[in-house]
C-alpha cells in the first residue's frame, strides 16, 4: 500500500471488488482502464464470470495464497454489505476496506458492533451518486462515475490513510469526492434520492388503472415526474429498510401537507381553501428554485431558447453544427416531440450572456426561434 | 362562416380572442400566420397592446359595430371563463365560441346553466395539451400546438357544425384532435396532468430547509420529479379548485399507500414490512411502464445508448452530425453532467433494430459509447 504522487493519493492495486454487478463491475472496468490490478469476486459464478468477460479483472481463484489487496471495495447490496466489509477486515488484515452502500449509518454501526479499533481504522464508508435505471454487470460502464459526486463518509475511527486511499478510488474514477458524515449523509439521500424515489412510485402506482385515453394525453411533466419509479424494487426494498427512520420523519411532514391539500380539495369553496392551495404551491416553487444547476451553477443559471426543428435525420445535428460554429457552449438539451406529428422542439440551453448572439444567428441561417 | 375544403373544415375568419396571456395570444400569432384575420380582447390594456406589438392579431376597438367573427376563442383563467363564454354566446350570435380552460366540466355546467339550446349549440370545451412554465403574451409561441394533443369536449348540445368550428382551430393551429366528454377529459387530467402537479409540489415542498451540501449531492432523478413544481400557484389553484372532487377521490389511494408505506418504515424489521415495500415499488413500476412513449409509440420503444463527449462547443454537435450521416433518426436525446467536471454523458434513442449499426459505426468514428 504505497502513496504515489505527492499532489495526492492514488491508487497502486491490486484492487478487490467483492460484488460485480452494475457498480462492482463499472469500478472495475475504471480501474483497469488506469492499469490498475483488480480482482473480482461474486457469490455468483456466472455474474463474476461476465464480469472477467467484459475486462472488469480476474477472478478471485487465480488470484493465489498471499494475494494482498491495496483496497478492498464491497459492491454489494446493502443487506449483506456490513457482513462482507467485517469478512475483508479480518481476511485481508493490511487492506483498507471500503463499501458503496446508498446508506451509510447502519452499515457503521453494524461493522463497529464487531470490529476492534484497528480493523475499525481500515473500513471507510462511501456512495458514489451514480447508477442507472438497469442493473448487473452487462450494464457497466468505466466512466460511470466520471464528473459524479462520490460521498466519502470517514468515522471517526477511520485512519487518514484509510480515508485518502478510498478518496482516491473516487478520484481516479474521474469522480468529485464530497465528504460527510455518515449521518449528514442519510439524512441528505433521505430527502434528495429516497423522497423522489418514493413519490415518483406513489405516483405510478395510480397509473396501473387509468384507461389508454387517458394515458395518450400525457406529456413531459408525467414522464419526467414517473421516470424514476422504473427502479428495481429488490434493491429499494434494502435502501429504504436502512434509511427508515430518516425517511419516515420526512414523509410525516408530506403527509400533513396531502391531508391539508385534500382537506382543501374537500371542500374547496371553504374558507381559505384557496389561500392553503396557493400556499402548498408556492412553497413548492420556493423549494424547487432551491436546486442547484447542472456543473454546480446556481439554479436557473441558463437561458433557454426553443428552435422548431422537423423530426426527421440531421435536422438536430445541423443545428447542434451551427451552434457549434458559432463557438457558444450548449449547456442543456431537450427535445420535444409528441404522438403522430414529426415536427418537434429543440430547447437550448446556454449561458444567459449568449441568449440574443444565439437567437439572432440561428434566425439568420434560417432557423425558427420561437422563444 | 364557411367550410373551407370538402376535405375537411378550416377556419375563415375572422377570430376572437378574449385574453392574451400564453395561450391566447399564441393561438393569434398561429392563426395569423395562416392569413386568418384575428381580434383581441384582454381585460388588460397593457397585456392586449404587447400581444398586438408581436403579431398575434389586431384590436377589438378597431373592429367596429358590425364586427361578427366566425369564432370566439376564451382564453382566460378557469374561473372567469364561464362568464366569459356566456357573454360571447350573447354578444356574437353567429360565432361558434370555444373556450381552452383545463378543465371542462364545471365550466359545461355554468354554461348551460344560463344559456338556451341555441346558444348552447354554438359553445364546445376545448383542452389543448400544451403549456410552458412561462406565462403571458411575451412567452407565447405560433408553435406552441405544434404535434399536441387538443382534447375536444363537445356536449350532448354542441351542433356538429360549431364541434367541426372548433377541431379546425385545434387542426389549423398544428395540433392533434383527441375527442372526448367533459367528464372524460376532467377524470383523464386529474390522474395525468393535476396529481403529477401536486406530488412534484408536495416534495419540492420539503426542499425548502434541506441543507445546501445535501442539494448539491441532487441528480436527474430529484431534478426530473421537481421541474413542474416550478408552475405557477395562481393559476393551479384554480385548477385543482375546479376538478377538486376527481382529483381528491386520487389523492385518497395516495394517502393509504403513503400510510401504508409509513406504517412499513416505522417498523421495517415487522412482519411483511419488506413484502410491502416491494409490493409498493412494483406497482410503481407497472404503472410506470404504461406510460406511451413519444411518437405514440409503445412504452420503451426506444434503444438508448450513451456516449461520452467532452463537454466543449461543438462536440455534441459533431456527434449528431455524425448520427445524421447514417441517416438514422434521432428519437430522443439527453445530456447529463454534473457539478465540477466538463465531461459529459450524451444519451440517444433510436429505434431497437438502428441500436447495434449506430453503435459500430460511432466505436469505429473514435467515440466512446458506453452502454
Amino acid at each position: 500500500m504505497t502513496v504515489v504522487n505527492n499532489g495526492g493519493t492514488h491508487l497502486s492495486g491490486p484492487v478487490l471488488v467483492i460484488g460485480t454487478g452494475l457498480l462492482g463491475t463499472s469500478i472495475g472496468l475504471g480501474l483497469r482502464r488506469r492499469g490498475i490490478d483488480v480482482v473480482l469476486s461474486d457469490i455468483s459464478p456466472s455474474t463474476q464470470a461476465v464480469a472477467q468477460d467484459i475486462g472488469a479483472g480476474r477472478a478471485i481463484a487465480e488470484a493465489g495464497p498471499d494475494f494482498a489487496p491495496e483496497l478492498v471495495v464491497v459492491a454489494a447490496p446493502p443487506d449483506v454489505t456490513g457482513t462482507l466489509v467485517l469478512d475483508a477486515l479480518a481476511t485481508y488484515p493490511a487492506a483498507v476496506v471500503v463499501d458503496i452502500a446508498s446508506v451509510k449509518d447502519a452499515v457503521l454501526a453494524e461493522v463497529r458492533k464487531q470490529s476492534d479499533d484497528a480493523a475499525l481504522s481500515r473500513y471507510v464508508g462511501t456512495h458514489p451518486m451514480a447508477g442507472r435505471e438497469k442493473s448487473g454487470p452487462v450494464a457497466a460502464r468505466a466512466e460511470l462515475f466520471t464528473s459524479m459526486p462520490w460521498v466519502i463518509c470517514a468515522a471517526a475511527e477511520s485512519a487518514p490513510q484509510s480515508v485518502r486511499i478510498a478518496e482516491a478510488l473516487a478520484i481516479d474514477l474521474g469522480a468529485v469526492v464530497a465528504r460527510m458524515s455518515p449521518e449528514e449523509h442519510d439524512q441528505s439521500v433521505a430527502v434528495i434520492s429516497h423522497l423522489p424515489q418514493v413519490l415518483s412510485s406513489l405516483l405510478a402506482s395510480r397509473l396501473q388503472d387509468t384507461p389508454a385515453h387517458a394515458l395518450s394525453l400525457a406529456g413531459n411533466g408525467l414522464r419526467d415526474v414517473t421516470r424514476i419509479a422504473a427502479s428495481d424494487p429488490r434493491l429499494w426494498v434494502q435502501i429504504l429498510s436502512a434509511n427508515a427512520g430518516r425517511l419516515v420523519e420526512i414523509l410525516y411532514g408530506v403527509r400533513e401537507d396531502l391531508n391539508r391539500l385534500i382537506g382543501t380539495l374537500e371542500n374547496p369553496l371553504g374558507e381559505g381553501a384557496r389561500l392553503d392551495m396557493a400556499q402548498l404551491m408556492s412553497e413548492g416553487n420556493i423549494g424547487q428554485a432551491r436546486i442547484p444547476g447542472k456543473h454546480g451553477t446556481p439554479p436557473e443559471a441558463f437561458a433557454k431558447l426553443t428552435v422548431l426543428v422537423d423530426d426527421v435525420p440531421g435536422q438536430i445535428a445541423r443545428l447542434l453544427t451551427e451552434i457549434g460554429d458559432t463557438g457558444i457552449n450548449l449547456e442543456d438539451l431537450r427535445l420535444e416531440h409528441s404522438p403522430e406529428r414529426q415536427v418537434g422542439m429543440a430547447e437550448v440551453s446556454v449561458l444567459p450572456g449568449k441568449r440574443h448572439e444565439l437567437t439572432d444567428f440561428l434566425t439568420s441561417r434560417g432557423w425558427k426561434v420561437v422563444q
